[in-house]
């Protein structure tokens, strides 16, 4: 994936990958569970996240360096949800970006604190952020919104609702795809303002960009799981039509869901609309990508 | 029990229970979701992590409403933290606090995702204290180590690394003890003294005390475990017995045990010696109840 996206991204998504591998290395967390953590945390990704909080906070002038262990705690919280989302009593699925699920290799147990410890040692990290404090407060504050009750935990609640109904309209799909994918990526945007201390009509403008750009990453999380090889997919296909799960792709077809994932890529892309140098450019090249991805 | 704290411990106990009924009350959470987290969160308790904070942040000078939405938090942590432990994959406990655990009303997937919520959720909310931001960071950091995988989620980890083992020793227990229990209780009362901006000496002192304090209150939950009227307790007696767990009880004997407790709470109370006023005082008749509890 790395290739289709540019040096920018490429740089900073090492940043990330160099700063995760060092995140869970304290002698006190207990051996097995920090090899659970490490498992999961350290298992490739795209990094999205973090790479979006990193250039929304350069696009407003902050040093990525200081925005860095907030930026990775995305990626922690994110992470989370995966080894959570994957468990028997969830979603129940055996294998994650082509290795065998978390509790597969450490058991149910170990795979629930593993998630437990990776979300709440996110929010400690993201503590180390060095920038002034309010601008740190506002930050942890819209990052816990967007992952808790109201944001992406509530949607993975509606989602498991959901699964087997097949009364799901297209309104009640996206106000769940909102919360469960769309709350997190766009906090990782908006994030990266708040640490930046940008002015509101700029944050107004990120946070437009991040909540398009999440709406178009789910459907195509959507049709993925509907066209893909699961040997690039790196986790099994149509796992979505057998737990007969609410998805773009049963309620309006391929081809619509195509033309809305776009349509979400054109508002991201215009939020930005005016914005110069290399930032701006960088975030509308990942907005653009995401229609291209094959993982 | 209310009856055998004083009129300081009921106030304050009153005060968390008042802010904690309306803390999950947004309409954007899921009905079921918030269900589940309420069911736990206002099913009683002792509330003790809560009014330490707030007791702790008194003594330091800080007003108790200023620091209220921090102190609850832990509380949302400490019910998160019960909500998985009772989960099947872990200790498979069917009784909490005298009614069902949340995943035999909710289900399992409800109930991990209620904890989830809680925990997350507990983050926005202590962002809501009113104190200077620099202090604010400053607890936020040290209450995500408190509760991650180096404390609370690390201790957890242990013993269930422990359970059914015949070999563990004294030493073993005291450092999963430490971090299981002692963690958040610490926590509850060197966040108050953050949160306040104690100065050094006054933060050492109280963080000695919390420590002690933490000890002695898992020592008597062992001892409870292996003596109480379970309608008393509102959980099974002897569940720790039967999963074949490391206790004081089981590795040096029900006096012995209750001889280490009282000189925990010696400790604690010998942390605090000389200050004066009722926020000190409260903290040490707080260590000495620990003694008498019998839930």
């Amino acid at each position: 994936m790395a290739s289709q996206l540019d040096a920018l991204f490429s740089r900073r998504r090492q940043l990330v990958e160099d700063f995760l591998a060092g995140a869970v290395r304290d002698s006190a967390v207990p051996e097995t569970l920090a090899r659970a953590m490490n498992y999961s945390l350290l298992a490739g990704g795209k990094r999205l996240r973090p790479v979006l909080c990193l250039t929304c906070a350069s696009l407003c002038c902050e040093a990525e360096a200081k925005v860095l262990p907030f930026a990775c705690a995305l990626e922690m919280i994110h992470t989370y949800s995966l080894i959570h989302d994957d468990l028997p009593a969830m979603d129940n699925d055996d294998l994650r970006r082509g290795k065998p699920s978390n509790h597969k290799v450490f058991g149910e147990a170990c795979a629930l604190l593993a998630g437990d410890g990776l979300l709440t040692d996110a929010f400690a990290c993201a503590c180390q952020a060095d920038v002034p404090p309010e601008r740190l407060v506002a930050a942890l504050a819209e990052l816990a919104r967007a992952a808790g009750s109201a944001g992406m935990v509530g949607g993975q609640q509606m989602d498991m609702e959901c699964t087997g109904r097949d009364n799901v309209d297209l309104e009640h799909l996206r106000a769940l795809h909102a919360k469960k994918t769309g709350a997190l990526l766009r906090a990782a945007c908006t994030c990266g303002a708040l640490l930046a201390g940008a002015e509101e009509s700029l944050y107004a403008r990120i946070a437009s960009f991040g909540q398009e750009l999440g709406v178009a990453f789910q459907i195509v999380d959507d049709i993925l799981d509907e066209i893909s090889d699961p040997a690039v997919l790196g986790k099994p296909v149509h796992s979505d039509r057998e737990q007969h799960k609410a998805t773009y792709p049963a309620l309006v077809g391929l081809e619509k869901s195509r033309e809305f994932a776009s349509e979400h890529v054109r508002l991201a892309v215009r939020a930005l609309e005016g914005l110069a140098g290399e930032d701006a450019r960088e975030l509308c090249s990942l907005a653009r990508y995401t229609l291209e991805r094959v993982v």
